[in-house]
């Protein structure tokens, strides 16, 4: 085992890292170091007052920008490495359908958004990536051409605000992301393509393996998976690319960018289709030991670039960052905040909170619901539906009281 | 049922307030006004990286405001009508303590803790409570003068920088809330006590009725119960505290400031003694549909400052916001990024998350853990000890290595 | 600890019984010997299929005479003291409820159990009890006369077929207790009484140390509790009636007859109120390892008479024999197929099944129910209805349609 | 839906089958015939206290006749057509390994068996079906003719008692069952061939598909899979057979008797892996209504031989039968006992119990555990060996205290 390890002290962050403060992502990959991503900011700022679910969409950037900045500088400090501009369903196409479009344009949300991330990566080791996801016109059927424009206009924003690379994720379809990909190449930088997909591959059934080699020959210089899945099982779709990658003789880095929900009861369309999506996940989310399995597990499997998505707070991120502190040499500033393993706890007031300061404590807890009348696992929802099906046809209209009655008749004899 | 309720826009928050600006805790109450408590500092800060779980201070306000601002500004938003300032264990006996005497006194962080309450009260609806807790001086034995002392130190600062009311809280003794409520009581302003108990009363075993009786005595105009327990053990708790009251033939207000957390299977020190505190606790966080039971609760037994303490993220205030709209005539200013009973998924993209958004899908919600190998209830630590043990006497150096062992073997064989 | 025992070959029976073969159940326990008492015939025969849920009226004794025998047989084999006629509900006003009055009388039904029980009790060491059981006149609000009339005419065929005692037993009011026991004390035999209630007491409230007084002085020499809770809890019962006996200055002995099923949600109506009851409890049941546990508990608290009730399988009744070996000096003779604590699987196949084969690995087990979408507690049914209340008034007709129909949407809307 | 029958009465079961009594297997399974097979001797024996849990060994059969003759009663009553001689690992080899080969020869064991089953079959209307099952000389790699030997011993019993066909069951290896097959083809009688196996195949990887199609070429008219998996999934291991045997061009008989507990978080060898096994798995026993879903969906499948294993208890087999009752058009006699979905509840004493007198209460109860500090999963051991490795080499000795505390020990660090 690799954890008889020496901590060393986060003073040290600076000295390491002064040599080499201007590399790339794609040096830093290519060295062997490694990267440390994000958490989910759609999720986080949910909860901290800013960003509606259901819509999504990260006007916050233009009409809350403190909070967003605030969130940055939480993961910058936790050791993430990479300050993802806040760009999730910042296209045009989307905030029209979602009601935002009457009062900022994308282009107003993207800047802000750059403005923001590079002001927070200047203050740390980070890099900044401008990021695009997949459009409600490709679910409506839009045209190739379509689509493309719609990823080149978030592009050109990116490369005006000159971030450090670009990554296409949260594609629940691999001809989108192969499109993506395709424009941002154009951009002259270092891209990422990150799938939104477990085991079972993409939402037509193309394997991880083939989506992987697509995204490669499309350009990617990255891949990897984001969102919809838990940890272990984001890995495990990695590293399932990661073979198919191999075996037809490519080459890349990968990424892994998962929930910080546990999710073993998903079929293909992950934790959206979970009953508890979107208000009712708190019993699902990982612990900070969860974390250092996951952040562990990456390691072992070949994946380099470990950050988080929906659900991952902070301390999440510091968590990864703690656990892999033996590979990269020190440990992130929030670490100040926080003891190894739990030896915070040493100075606990009650002695029985004391005798919980050591790892194997933390390592072997099953952690109580305190929810004796729920279960454990559920049974997804999802009605067999995929792009092109009418009922993901996209409106600009609010979905209308009739259309609702409708769902909630259908849905109910489910 | 009251639900069927006309829902306001929240718009029209500064019209409602605009006539009694300058009210403060009393003439609120005293007005049958719902008063809205805040959330839990300590470990919402744990999770962003600016505390540290063992020693739990509050030196944040000086080195990271900026942090501690934000998070004002987001219960401000989410409806709470009380910025407490953020001075848990920021006497100079704990802070000598937990390490932190070195860098900060008492002084610095309490002042600095003001003004940051102060600065963003101003910019809503919101008073401000200087609070003081529980002390190592009372649990190691030290006399009524040294602990009273301690509190003073606390309250001077905060009669200095003027705050609207005073708070002693998180006491596991009616003595010692006693004792700084008397305290309090000569700075002049109104005091509220509330203690960190459960239905089974205090660490001695004062019901919670004879406490209640105690504190009105001792002087606080509004007394009641935070922390340790979850939101419907802490009502019943004051439920009891009012009755107690009632029989006296005195009078108080009630104020209730519970945990976040499901706690059915706490003894009588609560969530400290679960397993899972406090690096564990996640299956056990409440979604925001359990607060608008609590809130709701609360209300109907007569309580009318409702807010929260650990676990208790911006989000949860929002929904006892919410819940008690109809009551306060508004919503809060981040309900423009929420929905009323997930109405926000009317525009989710997939039409069975179209399907969620109603109450009753909510409101019937059993959410599954994601944990199929963990329990769902725990048995709590303890070892029958309280003020005055020896194994409760606190001391300034960290434990020694050798302390430790003893503490983890016995904890072992229980 | 006692379980450091020396376990004695079931050999060893028959010289230590023959000294006292003809001891009756007073001799027994007025020496301070453990009196172990039979399981449960109604749920095992129902699952056998003999006897029918709704009704559970006993006429398999003179249908299926063979099935009632192998049953006492079993609970004989598995080291049961008492064989308890199969009388469960054969008075003549419930036979009659129950539409099997005019294929048999309750005297012959009575009758066979007599026979039965005496015949299986004359192979080993046991003595024959005879039992009557609360009334549905009694709910129907007849007079003392008509109810101690039914108690009466069970008790003739008792005396007539010679049993060793009577039992009154499973009766959810003092009051009807209390008539039962003053019928049979006029037979001239022995009386044990005991009331299917948990710590909250009776129907109307009654506390269980005041039943206990209640009952003593109607003339029990024998009281307890059995069936509708857990092990740990009815133990705990009859620690109350205990302790209430004790403090009236009166003296008794003690008998516990549990469920085998898991309570621990249960209001004071005991399982019946379950959403479970009486065919989705599979997962409540108990397993041999929890029989160890209350066979040691009942035994600490000073009960002597101690056996089981729905749920226990012949099984379960020698796992409290083999608990209680080293107090009655010998195994029951059904342990000759079963191993201490596992031992028997020291030859089983598979190595890892071989590690199975130690009394820790059993004793620390927390069994998982394989159903992971099902909660761990229930809510209560349980309409706050007592004797005399229209709802529970019985008529001989079955319950027609319209009846049922209302019962079920009263149902759904709970 | 086919749930909308008219419910028969039981006393027409003479007349249906009168025409037809002397069909054997084949001819009923040819002409479409639902046969429903008996549920699990071993385990119900080790709870009435005559079958050793360890080396499982049907010596019952001689030393208690009418405890064996009163399981297959019940068994008959139930519904079943197939009274399976309680012979399972009743080999001379295994006797001999087992401890028991002193007392009772193989030949006699089997031969008891012989006339109980055929003394009960002759009382209803069902066939004796000889069993064999896997041998510890295969697993301790003795020569196909050594282990071929073995399987003959035992049919020449079955042949000279004149059973009415023969069953290889119970198989890890599809090796060792086609040399039962083929042994048990010289009998000239029909034969069905079970392996113990799931989705994941045979102990060496062999799929489903692979060992169906290997049985039916080696002999088998019926085949299919028994035990170590629950219900749902050992049909869906029969599907895959189906499938196999269909795409190959051959044609067979499919039977299924799977365990009665749930199993969903089982490996390749199904529960012996459990932690629970055999011990404690009380938690995971299938509800009656389970057992319907089972019987409706193995009908469904194309399966028409339906039985159960180890934990099918009468009842079990019962419900199949009640579930089945449409297509074979008559009841068992034991639903004589037994209102259709819970109907025999209308008679209940409490309203809210009668309230639960309807399918749909009973078939969308999730019913609770009562044991909320227990998981609902479990994770497996199973030290991954098979066939062959010395771990799994039998001995006549019992295991010695050294040989057991290497496991212990072995079995803690896992």
């Amino acid at each position: 085992m690799i954890h008889s390890i020496v901590w060393l002290k986060h003073e040290c962050t600076v000295q390491t890292v002064e040599g080499r403060r201007n590399w790339g992502i794609l040096e830093r990959l290519n060295a062997g170091e490694v990267v440390i991503g994000d958490g989910g900011f759609v999720i986080a700022l949910e909860k901290r007052g800013y960003v509606k679910a259901g819509p999504w969409t990260p006007e916050a950037t233009v009409t809350h920008p403190e909070a967003v900045r605030q969130l940055h500088r939480e993961f910058l400090r936790a050791g993430a490495n990479v300050m993802q501009t806040f760009t999730f369903y910042a296209s045009d196409d989307k905030l029209e359908n979602r009601g935002q479009s009457l009062k900022y344009t994308g282009a107003q949300i993207n800047e802000a958004a750059c403005d923001l991330a590079k002001e927070v990566a200047s203050e740390g080791d980070a890099l900044v990536a401008g990021g695009v996801c997949q459009t409600p016109s490709y679910l409506s059927c839009k045209s190739e051409t379509e689509v493309k424009a719609i990823f080149k206009k978030q592009m050109e924003v990116f490369i005006k605000k000159n971030v450090d690379f670009l990554i296409a994720e949260y594609f629940e379809h691999v001809e989108e992301a192969e499109w993506a990909v395709q424009v941002l190449k154009t951009g002259g930088k270092p891209v990422a393509a990150s799938m939104c997909i477990g085991p079972e591959g993409d939402m037509h059934g193309v394997s991880p393996a083939e989506c992987a080699v697509r995204l490669v020959k499309a350009g990617a210089q990255i891949i990897g998976v984001n969102c919809h899945f838990d940890p272990m099982t984001c890995v495990q779709a990695v590293k399932m690319m990661k073979a198919g990658v191999e075996k037809a003789g490519l080459k890349a880095h990968y990424m892994v960018q998962p929930l910080a929900y546990h999710t073993p009861d998903c079929n293909c369309q992950g934790f959206i289709d979970l009953p508890e999506f979107p208000f009712g996940l708190e019993p699902r989310i990982l612990t900070r030991w969860d974390m250092h399995k996951y952040a562990r597990e990456a390691y072992n499997v070949g994946i380099r670039y470990i950050g988080g998505c929906c659900g991952f707070e902070p301390y999440h991120i510091r968590a990864v960052a703690e656990e892999l502190a033996p590979e990269r040499g020190f440990l992130p500033d929030a670490s100040e905040k926080h003891g190894n393993w739990g030896a915070g706890l040493e100075m606990h007031t009650k002695p029985w909170v004391r005798a919980r300061a050591r790892r194997d404590y933390w390592e072997n807890l099953k952690p109580a619901s305190g929810r004796p009348q729920c279960p454990s696992l559920s049974t997804p929802d999802g009605w067999g539906v995929t792009k092109g099906h009418n009922d993901l046809m996209q409106q600009k209209e609010a979905t209308s009281q009739d259309q609702l009655k409708q769902l909630f008749d259908r849905s109910k004899s489910h």
